[in-house]
């Protein structure tokens, strides 16, 4: 094993309480033979002797006993020459690196193939939610067209704090630190590159694309406000930071932003700091997978089940599923996208002005679903929803509208997400 | 393949439809090679030549060149013995067959295991949702405490409209029978023999027990009244039938029943006639799979995703998990559990009555968690919401609740499952 934290610790708590019964289910043993850590010093709440630690990554790789490695230490170097060396020297590898595999996947794949070596990662996607094995496994058959996933708690909480309790962003993002929920830097989380990493992996398996973290495009939700929240609920709607991959005439479409669905979708039930995948497919219809998408025991269960797989196969032969990223993906930049959106505009209150607006939608080819009108003395609000708009056409209207004289300003603007497109 | 209904052919035409991408997936090409059907001569929208179709089980059975059995024909016997003369003649088997494994599943898994063939049945629990395959690998670490789920879309439609649309049971069962979402003779679904069926299969997976359908405790829905679900929404409730496997103190108790549980419970937001189930786990925490129950493309998708996995082992060697069912369960009787209850009570308003009624409660050691008056001229309706009570000792409680002088009618009681219990 590469690393011994929050994720490493568990799992060898797990591995030892579980023993026989994983003992039963693999027909063999295992154990953990050697733990690279940085600290060697360090007191551990692990059942494991203090000879089995090392502060020598290489000695881990290097160990020729050892059949599968565990890589639960994170980043990007050393972890991925280590991994790239185990796997040369014929390790099978489980990891739960989404930052490695969402920026690197396609040479892991290629170098496990390769090698004939496993590599599997079913913790770097949602924590303890199984969603690798189902799509490559049980979805063997389909042909998926949506994955639309809540892939980060910490937002998540931070929305739901805002959306059930009326913080404001920097209040409930304080909290969530508080409680040891977001990272020491909360970059990653609120602007969205964690859910980036974790959606490309996700997209690979489901389209069988290789395609990688960078081409996603991220929006954060820095910019919620606590009005946009109290206009989504009264317009039906709950506000989520959803990543959505799609295969759109052949080509994969992949965005992270925060987004209006409604209330009866079963994401916006998904609430605190708890994760969630959506799966769409031509003859399954919609699927759901629910559950905790970071901590310690819950992420090392899926790296047990992962290697348990692998051992599986060492006593009784046969192999997993691999990766088959035959297909080098075209990417759908982003505008060529279709959405809907949700626009709050503030104009003057005088005759003409909403035939004017409406006008400028339509010069765009942004087809208008519903309209709220508010008078407030000499100003109006109006909140406008979209039916689904090319995203170039979108940008360009928002582009002319911050130029319309009637208009002082474009309050709000969030993508909308309806059940069922 | 024995049958070609509405499952059976939607394996044929996806087969045909996705053979490339399975082909790839597996190593080599799928084919059907007979079909054992009841009327030959029946028009059937299948990709197949008319010369695969029989109307002799035993062909298919008895043909050596078959390696893979798809059992969707249904029912006891003679399905039982034909699959079980398939293992002895060692083929695979995949069946979506519930009333069969959750009967008699002990007898298949055994056979399978005498004669090392598979046997794969992800669709016979929820039809498109993976949730046999997550349960024996990905959570091959886990010790799963307890599985509920709403495993009936029939119910889960009439208990969706008489909430939504205010219906009461008899008109919501008409609507479903209009669209076709029950069988032609509801029975098993809205007394919970279909539940209860697949609950014992997801049992004997979750805690490697060998349970069967009739060791499940059942109540249908058809006692549910309309006043219940308006009672149950002003309490923060939604009524569910319920399907609920728990191990206790070594015990397996199963049961079916309709149950009130909040409405920020991930499984109220299940409408419609979708199915899920919730899955908690000592280190995992909440997971919840959530999709179709039913329906040809969606049963048909887990399907093939058992049969792929088969076919991989066939050409790449290894096998399944199997089933372990090494420990003879010991099935925890309905009057040992647990449960909290709803109970409406009708009584004469007069001096002394709550008091009463309230000592009533105590002696049976059943403790209130809350409790609401409403006078009405002479009489008053008191609401109580119990805590958590032995079954042996509501039992005993509502049978002495009905000798009281000042209480009129127990008019409606039902359990109450909430979060975390």
């Amino acid at each position: 094993m590469l690393g011994c934290g929050i994720v490493g610790s568990a799992v060898a708590r797990i591995l030892d309480a579980h023993s026989d019964e994983i003992a039963e289910r693999v027909g063999a043993r295992l154990e953990i033979r050697k733990v690279a850590v940085r600290k060697l010093g360090k007191e551990r709440d692990v059942p494991l002797s203090r000879d089995v630690f090392t502060n020598d990554a290489s000695e881990v790789v290097g160990d020729s006993d050892i059949q599968v490695l565990i890589e639960v230490m994170g980043g990007i170097e050393p972890t991925r020459t280590l991994i790239l060396d185990a796997m040369r020297s014929g390790k099978h590898v489980v990891s739960a690196n989404k930052e490695l595999i969402g920026a690197l996947g396609r040479e892991l794949f290629d170098e496990a193939e390769a090698n004939s070596v496993e590599f599997n990662f079913e913790a770097s996607v949602a924590g303890g939610v199984p969603i690798i094995r189902p799509l490559k496994e049980s979805l063997a058959g389909e042909r998926v067209e949506r994955v639309m996933g809540i892939l980060n708690g910490t937002t998540n909480y931070i929305l739901t704090k805002m959306a059930e309790d009326g913080m404001e962003f920097d209040q409930a993002l304080a909290q969530a630190e508080r409680l040891g929920y977001s990272e020491l830097d909360p970059t990653a989380d609120i602007e969205g590159f964690d859910p980036a990493a974790k959606l490309s992996i996700l997209a690979s398996i489901a389209f069988n694309a290789r395609v990688v973290a960078g081409d996603v495009y991220r929006e954060g939700i820095t910019q919620v406000k606590q009005a946009d929240i109290g206009n989504a609920r009264s317009l039906g709607y709950v506000v989520k930071l959803l990543a959505i991959a799609e295969c759109v005439d052949g080509e994969i479409a992949m965005r992270v932003h925060p987004a209006m669905i409604p209330r009866t979708h079963p994401l916006a039930s998904v609430r605190d700091n708890l994760n969630a995948i959506f799966v769409e497919g031509n003859q399954v219809g919609e699927l759901m997978f629910y559950g905790r998408g970071a901590g310690g025991p819950p992420t090392a269960i899926s790296v047990i089940g992962d290697v348990v797989d692998v051992a599986r196969h060492i006593v009784g032969g046969g192999r997993g599923v691999g990766s088959l990223y035959s297909q080098p993906a075209r990417v759908r930049p982003m505008d060529s996208t279709v959405s809907q959106h949700y626009i709050l505009l503030e104009v003057a209150d005088k005759p003409g002005v909403l035939a004017r607006v409406a006008q400028t939608f339509a010069d765009h080819d942004v087809s208008i679903m519903s309209m709220l009108q508010e008078g407030m003395g000499d100003e109006a609000r109006l909140i406008l929803v979209t039916h689904n708009a090319l995203e170039r056409n979108f940008q360009a209207l928002l582009a002319e509208l911050r130029t319309l004289e009637v208009v002082d300003e474009i309050a709000s603007s969030m993508r909308v997400q309806s059940a069922g497109d």
